[in-house]
């Protein structure tokens, strides 16, 4: 296993540019037909017919729908032919990992799931992708050469040019590890892709999800810690060294705790899960909470944001206000970047997202209150619509997206 | 004088898509060749000779330099062919207006300036706009159908879609007075196309100044106010209702002073001109500061930043701390930034920006502090290249990116 920095691009299908425009928004579009394509591209309906037959031909695209009974024709609507290829999503959590297997139309054809320690190391976590991969792959009888491309999406920043994690806080002894290869030497066909999770749950939400009509949004992802991913002009912005995103480490009050990155009052070390099951075990101790002091009593001296989702929805005071200010220190964070980059939505994901239904009022609240009129007018803050997937969905794009190569 | 919202695009030559290609490249790039159009387009060396030509044949375009005596054949550069056409670049600012004449590359040919009082109206001073134009045409006698563009910068937040400002405040009587219909009624055969000025300054910063290589970088703005224009991609970013870039009401200080907008403790009310101001005038008064007392003195109970500037420089501590707290508040707001958006490069000016080398030394200390050690591996932080002329650069430039429009 060699550790030189190979960019993350050796794509194994090549198209031309012409062709790459046709497939860059059929990607974009559920629904697209040739004379969309003629009017999108500004090429001629003979030129669109001329260079989408060739590609139906080539088994790359496929053609469905017809005239419907009313009279009007229907026309025919072009999208990826699922049995061109196949790829798969990875979503690489701090305890758990998702593996799905898809066809071209971003279909899942299989799923496998696993729970794992990310301190653990990569030889023993990724030795467990690729077995999970080889399970699904053997089980859906896939040739091996067909299956064109890997997404993964990692808990850590990813410096997205190599694929390499960069100082990654959760993840002790992944810093530079080579994953490409390592995934590369059982998948010799495949083009393999790592970006940061947050990325990829953002690309996800943009596919196939809320985000799909929006040109500038962020994905926020609460859990243990706070990251956000960056929709710009309708593609993920990563940035100059591939890092951007990170909002963890705004500076919410500068009379707050220490955060583990070394600085005061970050984002992450007031607002997010450690944060609350701090506050929570703060409030059963000092009498505020019966019921948080029962759960603490019961869960042996431990509590999580869980407890305090549970104390909430039986009408804790203690536990509402716990979740309500973390609302508040995340919105006042968000209403900064909403000034500063002026998003159309914002959705908010990640484990500790589904606290509670004053979590996301409180956070649109803050914003509403910080931002300017103008940023705001056409703002829509709301829960990730494809919830926990988001992370696996991302990745199957994420593959999709980088299987094709322009020639030159 | 109608108030309807009309787009911002009556662009008066029309081009062909491979055209439009052709001229992005030549805009991005000072020195390009035909060979390196063949390799930035991927089209055929014949193609882009067939296109090239043609431009140069309908006088669009022209080729300078030719062999070089040392035996090596130097390319023929491709840029603009001056005399094609002509653009205004208008600066409008709260105290001043600046205007120039540039010919099709970019080159000034005429500047005008003028005192004035934004508050007095967008009657009065569009007018003063309109005749400095007229006079630099007749000056140079530009045929009027000649004149295909003219850009303005304005110190308010604008909705670039239909150049109308929303909200400005320090501009009462300009809500969305229509601009563009007023300088079009004297110039007529010109697209007239209004920005936020620090979205031009980032504009005139990316085609000829300091971000000129740059993908992702920021221009700030420290004056009476603080804002930033985003370069996302090469290209400026809006963000979803065309005001992004406001960084003046990000919190600094939750305990600080109440600003005009209504929050506590925002950047622009704690660290932009007024914010130095109020705080030397409490030096002066509390005695910490003797030379700033005496110039207190003298100018009858006034101090600017400028004053601040120069006791700095002759070393009065109290007035180099002023200067540095600014610096460490902006710098706090800019880490923030740095973090969620990743860019490898921040340009710092605006007239309160030359108060002295501390601000940009106490700026780059404060976001190497509070950035996390990707962001700022590559990240430079500099004074603009371009300075005072930034405005009236990227108005021109400005002016230029909307002349053509691409026939479908």
């Amino acid at each position: 296993m060699t550790r030189t920095r190979t960019p993350q691009s050796t794509a194994p299908l090549i198209i031309s540019a012409d062709e790459a425009e046709i497939i860059g928004y059929i990607r974009r579009s559920q629904e697209i037909s040739r004379t969309d394509l003629a009017d999108l591209t500004g090429h001629s309906r003979a030129k669109i017919t001329t260079l989408v037959n060739d590609m139906i031909e080539r088994g790359l695209l496929e053609e469905t729908g017809s005239g419907d009974s009313s009279g009007g024709r229907r026309p025919r609507i072009l999208n990826f032919n699922p049995n061109f290829g196949y790829v798969v999503g990875v979503d690489i959590g701090a305890t758990s990992l998702d593996v799905v297997l898809a066809n071209f139309k971003g279909e899942a054809l299989s799923k496998r799931g696993q729970v794992i320690d990310v301190r653990e190391g990569p030889d023993s976590v990724l030795s467990c992708v690729k077995h999970l991969i080889q399970d699904m792959v053997e089980e859906m009888e896939i040739p091996i050469d067909k299956l064109y491309g890997i997404g993964i999406g990692v808990p850590g920043p990813v410096e997205f040019s190599t694929g390499l994690l960069i100082a990654p806080p959760i993840m002790p002894g992944w810093e530079a590890y080579p994953i490409r290869n390592f995934i590369r030497e059982a998948f010799p066909h495949a083009v393999v892709v790592v970006d940061n999770d947050v990325n990829v749950m953002a690309l996800g939400e943009l596919r196939v999800g809320a985000g799909n009509k929006e040109q500038h949004f962020f994905f926020v992802k609460i859990g243990t810690g706070i990251g956000s991913g960056i929709v710009c002009d309708g593609k993920i912005h990563r940035g100059s060294t591939g890092c951007a995103g990170d909002i963890g480490h705004i500076c919410v009050d500068p009379n707050g705790i220490v955060c583990h990155c070394g600085n005061v009052g970050c984002l992450e070390a007031m607002a997010a899960g450690p944060a609350i099951a701090r506050r929570a075990v703060e409030a059963a101790n000092n009498g505020s909470s019966p019921i948080l002091a029962r759960y603490l009593e019961n869960n042996h001296g431990v509590l999580t944001a869980r407890d305090v989702a549970a104390a909430a929805s039986n009408g804790d005071r203690a536990a509402n206000e716990i979740i309500q200010d973390s609302g508040r220190l995340i919105g006042e964070a968000l209403a900064t970047l909403v000034n500063f980059f002026n998003p159309s939505l914002i959705l908010i994901g990640g484990g500790v997202s589904s606290i509670g239904h004053q979590l996301l009022a409180s956070i649109r609240r803050s914003v509403l209150h910080r931002s300017l009129p103008l940023s705001t007018r056409h703002l829509r803050i709301d829960y990730s619509s494809i919830g926990g997937s988001a992370g696996m969905i991302g990745a199957v794009y994420l593959a999709m997206d980088n299987v094709f190569q322009v020639a030159n």
